[in-house]
């Protein structure tokens, strides 16, 4: 029997060794020598690789479609960049750098002869969460208990061969796969960290959390070790990577993006299920990756994705506004903005506070109205959904530690001890409530419709998406600002707004708690600690309204200059 | 404490009350003297009624919007009509003739003074199935102890009161709503039976079933007491009474119409979705009311409904078939049926295997191709499903006779004893070999494509829907024909083929049973008994092609004269 620390070891060892020697920091520095390394890794990479890697997805593929760039080329850049992210941030659990570049080739080769790409991705890295099966490579999903397995099981015939559905339809896009990312164990933690790669961090603040679950991808995008990647989403796991990395990042609406075939905690919970989707460096990017996996059709393909394929005429509308950055919108074409300051259970720290107050300002300043969003409780949305992560008391987690013997992180340790699990009828009871507050809120939704000068509902609602820029290490206390959107299932997308500013972003010396959590959460904000960190909200619409917000954010980003 | 047998009896005679005088039978027939009464209805109707009643829905919307005839007349032809059927058959919960006339009124007013329709079901009278709530009536589902309650519950404020977001919806296109239809109690039957009106008869064939659990809507449809009507369908309940009675029905894919704020049994069960969906004389009438739905924007009213609005797109290709009727059609334009002549578990009986062989012949000779569906197994689909069903282990629908301590009718008897509950860690696992079976079954179907000579995969699945015609009182041993569809959550369209002919439909002298219980579903096929029952057949395509398959549905039922 090998110990779980061997086990652990030995993987970390064998992923560290998948990095070329070239591409090694001899002397990597400290946290305290370097705390942001998003300036610090650019010394590593060539004038061409900081060209390509810094162009975000819409741009390469402009390149590599055209012929200008060849994939080979840009996915070298890119495995190098990742490379140099693993080693200062741990934030990769499989690497195959090899098999990338000779996919790249073949898409070249392809494209010399016959003059025209594979498709809308040719050429195109992307990385992905550890919860995708990629061919020749494990997914251990942070657990040392999944090594040499198929999500814990041997013997299937699966392992290292099966692929999920979306890296099928990424590889007929004409992606290239070439890593992919670390994950909290169990998944379910804004913060990343497992027995294999320890602890991921936040390139722009390496004392900061890189958030989860889909940490791996926050840091190693942030760092632009990749372009875009794809993370799934139950409580907040694509959204506060993409916030706490100063990206853009979409939760779709379950059934959009095709989740099958992929691995993950307390699979068969359908209360609140998880979705999949991307995180990149530009609005464009996500929308990029969206579309061509549409145009895949993966309703064809995964039982679950619902037949709507991509609704240009959705974002037109939106996208029109573009042509207005720097002047008035004309007052047809206005939109009306719920902002929500507070969900009244925790306070948001100062910078988030001035986000939201710059952001609201700019859409003011540019002809927008705003509609002060007063919603039903999300503490009862919260809490009800909550239930949803307990249903099996833990077991499914439990069951996957119990493999190998290892212990749970703190940040999970919700599931350390034995629940009592859910009945059936428990469980019908919750659906039964989580419908109802689906429906009250839609409602409450509907009814801004009297009181905005459109005469429509408010188009969509701008909202913190935690209480702070990033997580402190073991300081992931409030997961509210996430939740609410994934008892809703409505789409949203995190927008980068500013930066921790330390001289602005004080303390408020006249801040009265609700209570003392909420006390807990201001106390934990230091701006010593935080200064330049990333600040970024979440732009919420109705459900399955990907087009449209996507095309909302990039707007409000261009407007507040992101 | 009053007797179940008192109370039922009371809301028996109270439903009755209700039928005016002028409307009722003297000296009703006996199902001896009167085995079909589709007939002998008609004595009681005058001329103009005859003509409304035996109009479909399209045509009496033509005339209601054109102002050819009053909401108001054709209104008072169907309750008329209604009040026959239910003197005949026992298929009415709930009675509302005068609210109906009143609506009725208000519509001609508004015409008479706008010149326009108030919705494109102005004044089309509809039938809803007792889960329906609409204000001013009750909601019994069948249950003697949900009597003067809001589902079970006294003192909600909601008794009476609160309306179903269908009905809101129907109401705001111009439907009048004037009666509500019997249902098994628990609803989990294929004959509709309980303590308050007893057993719903089949209106072709008094000794059958009108099928359940729709089945008030099937037999009151079938007896033409109204145009069109909504039931559900969680292992059949739509398809079932419709195939009964000779009537198309749409069994629609989940999250295309709105269930929200109707009754259910097991509610807040997500692993099997009950749907909602019409049944009429005409696949035209399906298309017309699911399309007046669909225009009013459900999907900001019920939180589960998808925003796919109805697709013309999808059905202009199919519905120029029907210009070929009585021709052979073009190859560019055959469509590929796949047809499954049984399931391997229950032999369909004489008269089913005929009408699988008509339509056969009918497709082939105008052009389309035909293909002989070989699933992956469908036991194992069913099996599967099936678990939804007992999840509570009965808890539910045992606690609704608890409540007035009636017994339960001998075709819900599952729910007698109590089962043990499933568990969370079980629901899960069922959830996820449900999935994985969707899959396998989506990866037969996308296979098709390599065997048909349009390289498309087969376009729609011929099969049948019960292995008889209509079922025999206490002799509904079999769902496997309809539930597969619920556990795949396929876009399914009953239509009807032709009657039985005691002449031809022979037990067949060769029959050899796969088991005992097959031969006992042949030995329960009795040619005399049987003689001049609807047989019907479904259609059935991928999850949401409800445009399609109503299209087809059209289409065959042209093109076999029906």
């Amino acid at each position: 029997m090998t110990l779980w620390q061997d086990a652990a070891a030995k993987k970390r060892e064998e992923i560290s060794a998948l990095i070329p020697e070239a591409w090694r920091i001899d002397n990597l520095p400290s946290v305290k020598e370097q705390v942001d390394v998003t300036e610090y890794v650019k010394q590593y990479l060539s004038e061409e690789e900081l060209s390509i890697t810094e162009s975000d997805a819409e741009k390469i593929v402009g390149k590599t479609t055209s012929g200008a760039w060849t994939a080979e080329k840009v996915t070298r850049a890119f495995c190098h960049r990742a490379a140099l992210a693993h080693q200062l941030l741990s934030c990769l659990h499989e690497i195959f750098f090899d098999a990338a570049i000779a996919d790249a080739k073949k898409l070249d080769d392809y494209f010399a002869e016959h003059k025209t790409p594979v498709g809308p991705l040719h050429g195109l890295p992307i990385s992905l969460k550890d919860q995708f099966h990629v061919k020749d490579v494990e997914t251990t999903m942070g657990y040392v208990g999944w090594i040499g397995t198929f999500e814990g099981k041997k013997g299937t015939g699966k392992e290292k061969v099966f692929e999920s559905e979306m890296v099928r339809e990424l590889r007929a896009s004409g992606a290239v796969l070439y890593c992919k990312t670390s994950v909290p164990h169990t998944l379910m933690s804004g913060e990343t960290v497992n027995n294999i790669i320890d602890y991921t961090m936040n390139p722009k603040n390496r004392n900061l959390s890189s958030g989860g679950s889909s940490g791996g991808e926050g840091a190693l995008i942030g760092i632009r070790g990749s372009p875009v990647g794809f993370g799934t989403d139950i409580g907040g796991s694509i959204r506060i990577p993409a916030a706490f990395n100063g990206l853009y990042g979409l939760r779709p609406s379950t059934g959009r993006l095709p989740y099958e075939g992929m691995s993950n905690s307390m699979d068969g919970q359908n209360t609140v299920l998880s979705v999949v989707g991307p995180l990149g460096t530009t609005a464009g990017s996500l929308r990029l990756v969206t579309k061509a996996l549409l145009s895949q059709q993966p309703w064809l393909h995964d039982p679950f994705v619902h037949e709507i394929p991509w609704r240009s005429e959705e974002e037109d509308k939106i996208q029109q506004l573009l042509q207005f950055v720097g002047e008035s919108v004309p007052k047809e074409k206005k939109l009306v903005f719920g902002v929500m300051h507070t969900d009244g259970v925790v306070t948001p720290t100062a910078p988030i506070r001035r986000a939201i107050e710059f952001v609201t300002k700019a859409l003011e300043a540019a002809g927008h109205e705003i509609f002060t969003w007063s919603p039903p409780s999300h503490k009862v949305l919260n809490d009800t959904g909550f239930r949803s992560w307990v249903f099996d008391g833990g077991r499914n987690v439990r069951e996957a530690f119990a493999l190998s013997g290892e212990p749970m992180a703190p940040q999970v340790s919700l599931y350390q001890n034995e629940m009592k699990e859910f009945s059936a009828t428990e469980i019908a009871e919750t659906n039964v409530a989580m419908r109802a507050l689906k429906k009250e809120y839609m409602d409450y939704w509907n009814s801004t419709a009297k009181e905005t000068s459109t005469g429509r509902p408010v188009d969509a609602i701008i909202s913190p998406l935690a209480p702070w820029p990033a997580a402190r290490r073991e300081k992931y206390k409030y997961y509210g600002y996430t939740t609410w959107i994934n008892a809703l299932d409505y789409t949203t997308v995190v927008f980068p707004v500013t930066s921790v500013d330390k001289a602005i972003d004080v303390k408020s010396s006249d801040f009265k708690a609700v209570d003392e959590k909420d006390q807990e959460i201001q106390d934990d904000y230091d701006p010593e600690i935080y200064d330049g960190a990333h600040v970024s909200l979440q732009l919420v619409g109705r459900r399955l309204q990907e087009e449209k917000i996507l095309a909302v954010a990039e707007y409000v980003g261009k407007l507040i200059g992101k």
